[in-house]
């Protein structure tokens, strides 16, 4: 991505202005202090700074007007050489990114007059945005005005991938195949959850990359979002690792697998296993444009519920099980999402990029957790990820036990007690002819997730 | 740790209430949003709320008031257990540190009447704590009235460590000893600085512990605070590896070890290394309760000085030339800092902790950045981290060339080229007897890191 920095980012901005001509400015943020002001989490700039900016500057904003770029940012103080050695100018930085002008921070003030502009999440820059524009700037979806049609216009841009941002998403899927591919080799020798985590991150950290988002890596992955690591890996145990890499630049992967502790799936794992990998599976054949993604949605909810029919456990006809939410019992989430610079992607601007316009999310428990809601265009990434849980806040619910007692069959559920979560998630980009799987290199099925996990079992 | 926590912590609070009789309110402050509010950074909690409520809570608050304890959390949603599987009540929370009273946070505005506070890092926090207190909170230095009484009053107490925080800084110890020693086995095969770091905190990691602070892991040490992880490791190059875990009560350990990637150092880094070495032994040798920590530092720079003068790089008699900070062109840092919940322990107060009342820093070049100036007490914990840097912008600054032109002999200074950085960092915590050094389990000497190396080098 870096060859030709300035020549992507102006294609970028040129076509911005080719859908609004009003001026923009955009902050990158700064790091957050974490126990002390000296001690920071790693700084991480915001999503819309980046796409047009490259690069993951620190306390500096961006002017976009009609096509030209104005970078704003100090140089570094002059102490800074013995703390962090020699650092680019801000004539270095404007001809990396390919400004056309630069100026100070202080000189921002000038330039400010009816703008647009995003809110950026930390809390302290938010606050500088609000103060130099003299007005309040409303978070996700309150936007208003010109910030809500500045909003609209960075979706419309980011909802489509450009080469040069495939070309960073494809790097972000080989390294997080590769982690997953760690998770597993270290298993076997592993004795906690948190030493799995570990191999899976090492193998990003040593990329020089991060983490797009806090790791599951959990034996109870009915817990959806599972942040803890401290539990003993048991033998008879599944364990759901969903971890994704994220490059210097900001571009996101994020996938899902489930494998077994002992090497082997037992037969009860590999029955919903099989059904999950079913959905997951005819989901990514249906993936093209023009399709609906809330109909790749209902679809992996009709085969998770025809396949648990088939098992015994639900009773009744899979459309008329899913129109009755009777998959949300077992796949209580979406089947995906935007994948992009952000791993949500965009979902700091609420549903503005999810939902096409005029759509808002559905009342009912089976569609309201659906993160996309659109019409499938090529250059688009989503998630697909199927699941199955025994989450015991719905299943151990007395009402939800009586209103469904003749639906689902409880006793032939608890033959399936092993089974506590599963998730199979890949990286899909919505292709002219249909779809690609940036992140296909890793196994789905499990006699070959079996095999990469019994050549570590010697 | 947790055994006793609830006796811990009413140990330490009944102490406070010995030193002030004012009411108190601590905040947890909450965890940043990164990119978009449901990805956020780890939560890490205030770490003067974590030193008197022991765990890492998130949206919370304490009042002290003579020794009692009240908790301020709301119970999770219901639909938390959906996503977050069943977690514990505000009762259980409150019996497990041994609450006397638990409350909503809600019911904290009834609270609040003549209640001293200390600013959270977290700037959304920070401006519920201004709202409901309905006065300013001024960080650090600027603290003043009933807040400065109560931050002087928690210095006095974290400035020694009582037996359970000693239990978390040795765990926090033994597992960085660890990650140092997988660093040094990982460098053999390591093609790049990232690779090393990600061997060291995976280590971290894989004990279910976060680092104390961002990793330094670099082949150009002389850049103090580098936190770029992409330089190649090349055969004569030196890497420095300050890497630290803190365990998940918050207790930090802070280690810097510097070793050759060919696994043996070359003559000039052996020399340079053994002088380095030659300080941090004798400044430990030399802690003792009733010590000057500054006359420590004076201590390392003499020593640095001396071995500069016998190697033919600096001229004159040693103690002139430290008065004349000639030691601070290679070795521009203070020799350490007090080390707990933070790895710059209390600097969020700004020197309140660091300088002993009466005290302030030194406008001199060699002194000002003295972290630490106080006499040595038992129970306090400090780190010892003498170094040497050739700093271009130091050493290449023309005024400094001739200021100092016939004190250094800049020709014989080229010959130690591949020497840009070495520092040699332990925890040592002050005794009645004298000292113990926390993470003496790591070697200090050449020949037993070339041991350490070249284990792996087969």
């Amino acid at each position: 991505m870096q060859t030709n920095l300035p020549e992507i980012l102006r294609h970028r901005r040129q076509k911005l202005a080719e859908i609004i001509d009003l001026p923009a400015v955009l902050w990158s943020g700064s790091s957050s202090p974490r126990n002390f002001p000296a001690n920071t989490f790693p700084h991480r700039a915001n999503s819309h700074f980046l796409y047009f900016a490259g690069i993951p500057l620190q306390n500096a904003a961006i002017r976009l007007e009609s096509g030209n770029l104005q970078l704003f940012i100090d140089d570094p103080h002059p102490s800074s050489a013995l703390w962090h050695g020699e650092t680019p100018n801000r004539e270095e930085i404007a001809a990396k990114i390919g400004a056309d002008e630069a100026k100070t921070m202080a000189e921002l003030a000038n330039y400010l007059e009816d703008v647009a502009t995003l809110p950026v999440q930390d809390a302290t820059t938010w606050t500088q945005q609000t103060q130099l524009l003299d007005r309040f700037i409303l978070p996700k979806t309150q936007l208003e005005g010109i910030d809500l049609e500045l909003a609209k216009a960075i979706v419309s841009l980011r909802l489509t991938h450009d080469a040069a941002a495939l070309i960073e998403l494809r790097k972000a899927a080989v390294v997080s195949v590769t982690a997953h591919k760690a998770g597993m080799a270290a298993t076997s020798s592993a004795k906690q959850e948190s030493e799995v985590r570990a191999a899976m991150e090492a193998v990003i950290m040593a990329e020089n990359m991060t983490t797009a988002y806090t790791s599951i890596v959990t034996v109870h992955g009915e817990v959806l979002h599972n942040n803890h690591y401290y539990h003993s890996l048991q033998p008879g145990d599944l364990l759901l690792a969903d971890v994704g890499a994220e490059t210097q630049t900001g571009w996101a992967a994020d996938i899902t697998r489930t494998w077994p502790v002992s090497g082997k799936f037992s037969s009860t794992q590999k029955d919903i296993y099989d059904i999950v990998l079913a959905a997951h599976d005819a989901c990514i054949q249906n993936i093209a444009p023009g399709v609906e993604y809330a109909e790749i949605h209902l679809l992996a909810a009709t085969i998770i519920a025809e396949g648990l029919v088939n098992l015994g456990i639900l009773q009744g006809k899979p459309e008329d099980l899913v129109k009755m939410d009777l998959h949300a019992l077992f796949f209580p989430h979406g089947i995906g999402h935007l994948l992009g610079l952000d791993v949500h992607d965009m979902e700091d601007l609420g549903d503005i990029a999810g939902y096409d316009q005029g759509r808002s999310r559905s009342s009912r428990f089976g569609l309201s957790y659906l993160r996309l809601n659109r019409p499938l265009r090529p250059g688009m990434l989503v998630t697909i990820e199927p699941g199955f849980y025994q989450v015991p806040a719905i299943l151990n619910d007395p009402k939800t036990r009586s209103q469904y007692q003749y639906l689902v069959n409880w006793e032939r559920l608890e033959q399936f007690a092993d089974v506590r979560g599963i998730r199979i998630e890949d990286d899909v980009l919505v292709t002219e002819s249909g779809s690609e799987v940036l992140t296909a290199a890793l196994p789905t099925e499990t006699s070959a997730i079996e095999d990469l996990l019994n050549a570590n079992f010697s």
